[in-house]
């Protein structure tokens, strides 16, 4: 999917949304551990009740892992599930040296499909570069995370400007913002403003709006661009605000909710 | 396995070699391809052939995921085969948020039953936290990794050092060396001696070696401490010296070469 093509997807739905499906089985409702695959059944239920109000969809890869081969399965299942016109993104967060970041490429890209992976930039270019091959997926970029653990290394000086900033100056080179997006979490609002600024046409993946407690109005005011140019992250918010039967109805309403606001905010701000 | 039986394991042996298992369906030799699960039969053999001369075994995760679940299940079934007295390491190169640090470490410390896991240290301090609840286990820090990208980032200043330094200055913080080590590239043999100066405790794993030019004996000189202090590991040029019926061999011939090099620096430099 390409830059143009997911914009026309937040036009039509009026929703930025991503939904995070950190699917854990000691988190769903209970109901679901007698289906033959739980966390595939959980899945199901949460993109059919959400996907008319969000634009893509993020597995944490972590959380399948976690099931060993069978999580993997699930996660297979998902991803053929989600319809070719909705945003997938493998949270994964890798970085590696090249031959291996090609396998990684491989898994995610070829068998398993996704429309874009998340990686870690502390290795440099050439753990990159095998994702940009395919020139029809994205590369999302650790930039200024949404956790605490942020202030450790990314708002270090280094050189005259923050290491998240060097980060972002210097991977841009690597590739068109048609191929390349940046993590910046919605705990950096302010952050956001000044990133917005010097990348006017990048798209960012925005975590930690709902539990980790960024606003989704601060968000949008400062990091809109002209194609909207965000996806607003939703995990736990979503997928666990209700863990009974009616688990994906309440999913879906949250999800409604959160795309309500982005409406006004699209209309308003945009 | 704890610091000093990584020590006992190295003085029996007289090796400190860690064996790569970057196992890969396009490079095993084709007749594997018949057996029901090639990647395990050609993981089994290498072991059989190179256990003697080496302490360590790292599979790197990027080659059993891009097979999907089935890789996962070869993934496990060579943990399962390799004895408890060996250390494993998970190339993970993992770092993410808290909730999510906390299923990749369940994934590769409980249901894998790793020793160690490679992190990355770019999401800083509760990206590594969650996996130093397991007191028995090790996490491995990338410091100043072995690739051509390290130059990116790892190398650029940061406040009146480099920014490896900060990582490894600020993470060491973390946890003691019972429980933490740091990747340092072979290729970095000078300032590995730099690195070895500042942390006189640490273990180091040392990629690199072989396919990538890094030379044995400098790394040794310049990396060893009291307790040897290097796992240095191979993987290209082990498991695929030769792609023949007589492939293990071969690794073990080539394991045995690196281990009774090892045993001379052993001898010379420790």
């Amino acid at each position: 999917m390409d830059r143009q093509q997911l914009f026309e997807q937040i036009k039509k739905k009026e929703s930025y949304l991503c939904v995070g499906l950190d699917s854990d089985l000691e988190k769903i409702p209970a109901h679901l551990l007698k289906e033959p695959d739980p966390l595939f059944a959980f899945n199901r239920q949460i993109i059919d009740a959400t996907i008319d109000f969000s634009i893509a969809y993020k597995p944490n890869l972590a959380f399948y892992e976690a099931q060993g081969s069978k999580g993997i399965e699930s996660l297979q299942k998902t991803l053929d599930y989600i319809p070719p016109d909705v945003f997938t993104i493998a949270d994964a967060k890798r970085g590696d040296i090249g031959n291996t970041s090609s396998m990684y490429a491989k898994a995610f890209f070829e068998e398993m499909n996704f429309d874009a992976i998340t990686l870690s930039p502390y290795m440099g270019f050439d753990s990159v570069a095998p994702y940009l091959e395919y020139s029809s997926k994205w590369v999302i970029i650790l930039a200024l995370t949404s956790n605490k653990g942020s202030n450790d290394f990314q708002l270090e000086h280094a050189d005259g400007r923050l290491v998240y900033e060097m980060v972002i100056e210097k991977s841009k080179t690597w590739a068109s913002p048609d191929q390349m997006m940046f993590v910046v979490g919605a705990t950096q609002a302010n952050a956001l403003k000044n990133i917005r600024v010097s990348n006017p046409d990048h798209f960012f993946l925005i975590p930690g709006v709902g539990a980790q407690g960024g606003s989704l109005e601060e968000v949008s005011k400062n990091g809109f661009n002209k194609q909207c140019g965000l996806i607003v992250n939703s995990s736990r918010g979503i997928i666990y605000f209700s863990n009974d039967a009616d688990f994906a109805i309440n999913a879906g309403l949250q999800a409604r909710k959160l795309q309500e606001e982005m409406a006004q905010y699209l209309q308003s701000y945009l």
